[in-house]
């Protein structure tokens, strides 16, 4: 029951030597996302052993070369190794045809189908979901049209308190009703309320991506309690006036929007190339929001996965 | 007086963990010539310690993907980087619109100028010389239309032999005409031949790049006696049927250029992602020719100045 984000690159436009311009994989369960796709993005899935077929949503916030540059690349590759499978593409809605003339400009022939999401950015709406998973994107504020994107669990059926199933002789074809909230009327004509027999599943984990972007509460909303805040961080509160100017954040905005969307853990990233050393950042940020964590390359977090006992302990 | 040649790419167009896709940095004493620019060329630039504002001159072999999706993030950088001088590119001719069109999709603007040199890839010309390199451009024989690209450093004036303008009072006006090729005739009318009073300088330098070509002895003429070779080894012989479908080399037919153009040394490179031990490969081509260096990324290869009196030893 993986929930888990792996940071490819970290750097803001100016890749370092160490930091390469941003993209994110998250794996909810072994479905494995692609959140941007900055230069290199392929090389460094490769380093981290991830199986490139097993990509099938790729997600672009906005259509600045940092954060898009890694994708042909990778389309080429998937063709390369003879991927077949449909693979889905959301982004603003001119990335469509960013890469068809792509495709076209280097002739490159793709054994797959790219399915194009176009998406508007100013709007919010869910545009993925499944069994598992359900996947909104939401506006972000900087200089261009730019999405955020929010990746929530869905709600899990409830458990069965240990023993009550053989003690109330609960027949299987009721079971399914019980998890999803119904009581139970027992041979003798007795109502067993659900709370009496079950506990909540596990909560839906969820993570929240902010890429690029400037200081605006009027994302709070949307990421409200997430389990994991990605927010774009590029410059120290020194450097505060030139975030104004690019449309970027500070460590330590990123960190009040994270204390007032009282969000559970906040990853900061996208650094700018002028700082060597990042703990400056991340000391801003954490004198906000103490529980705040550098998004270096190769660094994994993972969200873990809160069972029933803790969160009636955490709701009591 | 620097000639060295560093691979920060070696792969064919499917990247590996630690293998980028082709690009070169020749470095001719402090001139950097980048050749190629594969996807995550800056961050190996930056990697092994190069300045990127160095770069004044960047040459493209031909329009697939693995040669050029490298080349938008770094005059992307280089603007970022605040650079003014112009830079100087040159491809086959398609190049030029494929980087206005990219500049414009990604609303890139550039506080400097590219200067475009669009080649016609099926002819051969000098396309830059200064005081100390000359480069020419010459017919590869690939899918779409490539170019190699041949470095050489221009022939040096001779040196003095130790003694000899104290002897025969050679005055500062003739002694350039004598390092020229001039006799020397002294005060009292006698003629000294050039031989008694120098040696040859050292030995011009030179570097041929051929990426992405089958087997083509047309080639030869261009590359002939060079001190470092590079030519495309994508296959191992057991896929020379490959290499042929696909207008790419094995290690062996790249050698076999080798030998019959009597270069001095010979750097293979290009490898499909299918071979995991490169030692095969290597071995093929040393059997051809034994003088063969695999080109992984990271590597350098330098080429000696071959000061005077060798050459006389060698030319003896």
């Amino acid at each position: 029951m993986t929930f888990s984000l792996f940071i490819l690159g970290s750097s803001s436009a100016l890749p370092t030597s160490n930091r390469f311009p941003t993209a994110h994989v998250l794996n909810i369960q072994e479905r494995f996302f692609l959140i941007d796709c900055g230069e290199g993005a392929q090389m460094q899935m490769r380093r981290m052993h991830f199986k490139l077929g097993r990509l099938n949503h790729i997600f672009i916030s906005h259509l600045h070369g940092d954060h898009v540059f890694g994708l042909f690349g990778l389309l080429s590759s998937l063709g390369l190794m003879g991927r077949e499978q449909d693979l889905h593409l959301y982004g603003p809605s001119q990335l469509e045809s960013v890469i068809l003339q792509h495709i076209k400009m280097f002739d490159i022939h793709l054994p797959y189908k790219v399915i194009f999401y176009p998406l508007e950015c100013g709007k919010s709406n869910v545009i993925f979901e499944d069994k598992v998973v359900t996947v909104r994107h939401f506006p972000l504020s900087h200089r261009i049209p730019t999405c955020g994107y929010l990746f929530r669990e869905k709600e899990r059926i409830r458990n069965f308190k240990p023993g009550v199933i053989e003690k109330y002789r609960i027949p299987i074809i009721k079971r399914k009703g019980i998890q999803l909230g119904d009581d139970f009327v027992t041979e003798n004509g007795e109502t067993v309320s659900n709370e009496q027999l079950t506990l909540p599943g596990p909560l839906p984990r969820s993570y929240a991506f902010c890429s690029d972007t400037q200081y605006d509460r009027s994302i709070i909303p949307f990421v409200k309690g997430v389990d994991l805040l990605y927010h774009e961080a590029t410059f120290s509160n020194a450097d505060v006036n030139r975030a104004c100017e690019t449309k970027h954040s500070t460590a330590r905005q990123a960190a009040l929007i994270a204390r007032e969307a009282s969000v559970k853990k906040l990853v900061i990233g996208h650094f700018s190339a002028r700082y060597k050393d990042l703990n400056l950042l991340l000391e801003e940020a954490r004198e906000i929001f103490p529980a705040t964590f550098l998004a270096e390359d190769g660094e994994r977090f993972d969200v873990p996965l809160v069972r029933a006992k803790e969160t009636e302990r955490l709701r009591g």
